[in-house]
């Protein structure tokens, strides 16, 4: 790769894909979500390309290209050698414009773009270093990590030298994990069963699948009504067993008290945790929920919007599941924060999957915090739903209830073209130079 | 009116004013803003019309304009006679679509644009009346005030009993508070003076000026340099007297360690609040400073999302003023909710205003709130700042230090056709149908 390579244009690509026909996707507050992508690629000047996407689930993707559209002057131009030296820079060029900021600060259709071409450049970089992003990111020093970090508004809960001390403490054992990981993948749960718009017929089937399938946790939607979640939790469990775990997700349905009356109502069923009892936003609230549901665990994070929120759930121990999602913060860049954070507070990492692309990008998040970040995988594992693997150059696979590990370079967000083709909306294929 | 009049049509239109030529607005966040409205026109059918707009500072602004076209096939349709009959209407119908809500929820870009919408929605329905908002809102009866609130994620804080309570106290009284506002306007601060960018010369003679305007608080922005700060309140003090009070804004320029230090090294002038310390999404840092900084009164909530953020900035103590905005939550429906919280927590509103049209905006919430809310005035007084108000049909005006009370028809946000076209940014003028 000659030195004077560089970002000569951002592409955007508006694609979506008609799952509402089907019912994928359906909770108690998503009734059909069409799951999309505002797909993005950034080509350099001697055709190396890098790929990423903002996830969406319908009407709406189009505002998420044009800001991503409006980011791309500051993005065209970039060396490709500057990013390989510091690969913050996207990050910290897009996040310091400050007439961006202004539509977020950091949050919202303005971060979610930023977060896409954030790991379009990431993506780049594994890419022309021949490697898939987990064991990219594993192989940065200590240093390069922390230099990686934002550190504003985070300094009250982790600073610097404890990041730095975290990374550090990884490097030790960091080879035999990366080769276990590379043997026996990472662990994974299923939320395919779960779906509530799916028939009490295909809930049993699904169940019946995924623990034919090897997978040692599920998940249910609920919050739609309580004696229908009582029904399917209980035929769930008689259909799992006692030895596969059930977690529940609200998806933001309730309020506070709410919340707490629901969540005791399913208890007997054995809830491995509840997952956004209430609105992403409301921490006091999640605390609240977390004190009164105890032992239960409270999951959330998918909505959780940047690194000051995560670090204000930890700091109140308001979520005992950490979900960051690979596609809502600013990027793998944001993540390496919101990972540190987790190890920091001693709270595990589950993260959100599913929709389109988002299996395929998180596990290499998990990977990485396993290899060097905390490693540790207890109570650990990334969400799994079977839909639109297909679309994608380096599908997630499983195999026997775990993520197998990504072998292929980049973060794997790569769409296969005649997929891009035969999805794109209508007039919504942009490139700017 | 003819009862079957209907929304026909949503027109939009990118307009940029270039302030960032002379350092308006500058503060040590915001380094070169160009003051922007997402401007919004709903037109009916019969030919009546709703404005609205949603405040950016330039960059991103075509973004805004974007998600406000996509909300378009929401709102056009709608029967005037059913807009009456329930003015929380459009903003159901528009925080209830799922899809969208996925660019959110309830923050950043996609929210920014419904508020804009749903503000246009209200000014249609006080054009109509023939009544200007602050007098339109305090004739709605206090079931109909509940009817507006979204109480979900609130109930735990506020629920639409003590919601009633709070609009039914209010009626006590509120014709003769009605009239003290017509008569004496509301009390302002003026902002004008301490733009960073500013020079000490210009600073003094700005002091001075608003001193001989009648204002009784200034404020002056923070967070470059605490020497440059200290000289420039020392001198600021030295030009107002001790009679004058002086905030201090720091436009989120500190983590929480720094904020608490910073404050202090300024706390010998004399604050009377101190404004955004920090990230405005750390509830929990804003607290700690609270605590640390106090009695000096922590400022914040321009830049807060929605009402369930503000919720928790009042249940954990975290901000002493409580400053709204007009253009940043989902307009004036969220805003109520707003401000029953703050009567609820019994919490000063002193909102954000400046940039373009946020003046003329706001200062119906503050009227509406003393009429038929909080029915106070105690410390509560609304931002001035003397930009760009010559381009508005029904511009703020000020008379001794006080906003005088609007008494045309409608919310203020119409612009005058010849600045809309003047101004408006190529290309980007739209029309929805």
């Amino acid at each position: 790769m000659p030195a004077m390579d560089y970002i000569e244009r951002l592409e955007v690509i508006d694609v979506r894909f008609p799952t509402s026909l089907e019912l994928h996707g359906s909770d108690a507050m998503n009734l059909d979500p069409d799951y999309s992508s505002a797909y993005v690629i950034l080509h350099t000047a001697n055709g190396s390309a890098g790929y990423g996407m903002a996830f969406t689930i319908g009407r709406g993707n189009d505002v998420v290209c044009t800001a991503i559209e409006a980011l791309a002057p500051l993005v065209v131009g970039i060396r490709v050698v500057d990013l390989e030296r510091d690969p913050g820079l996207v990050s910290r060029t897009l996040l310091g414009d400050s007439q961006f900021r202004w539509l977020g600060p950091e949050k919202g259709v303005i971060h979610m773009a930023i977060g896409a071409v954030v790991n379009a450049g990431w993506d780049l970089l594994a890419r022309n270093d021949g490697t898939p992003m987990w064991k990219y990111l594993s192989g940065l020093n200590p240093d390069q990590l922390v230099g990686c970090i934002d550190f504003t508004y985070l300094t009250d809960a982790l600073t610097p030298g404890e990041a730095l001390d975290i990374f550090q403490s990884a490097e030790d054992g960091k080879a035999d994990r990366v080769e276990l990981l590379e043997r026996d993948g990472y662990p994974a749960y299923a939320t395919t069963p779960g779906w509530l718009g799916y028939s009490d017929g295909r809930l049993v089937a699904l169940c019946e699948e995924a623990v034919a399938e090897g997978f040692t946790q599920i998940k249910l939607k609920v919050g739609g009504d309580v004696e229908d979640d009582r029904r399917r939790l209980s035929l769930a469990r008689k259909t799992v067993g006692s030895d596969v775990a059930i977690a529940v997700d609200a998806n933001q349905r309730w309020d506070v008290d709410a919340a707490i009356e629901w969540v005791n109502a399913l208890a007997e069923y054995d809830i491995a945790w509840i997952e956004e009892p209430t609105s992403p936003d409301d921490i006091v609230g999640h605390a609240a929920i977390a004190r009164a549901v105890s032992p239960i665990p409270v999951a959330t994070g998918e909505h959780c919007h940047n690194r000051v929120m995560f670090k204000q759930f930890l700091q109140l121990d308001a979520m005992q599941v950490l979900q960051l999602d690979a596609a809502r913060v600013a990027g793998i860049t944001e993540n390496i924060a919101v990972l540190a954070l987790a190890a920091k507070f001693d709270v595990r990492v589950c993260p959100h999957a599913g929709g389109v692309g988002l299996c395929e990008m998180v596990r290499h998040l998990s990977f990485f915090d396993y290899a060097a970040v905390s490693g540790s995988l207890e109570g650990r594992m990334i969400e799994w739903a079977d839909h639109l693997h297909e679309h994608f150059t380096d599908p997630a696979t499983i195999s026997d209830g775990r993520y197998v590990a990504p072998n292929r370079p980049g973060f794997s967000a790569q769409m296969i073209p005649s997929s891009v083709d035969a999805f794109t909306h209508p007039a919504h294929h942009r490139e700017n130079r």
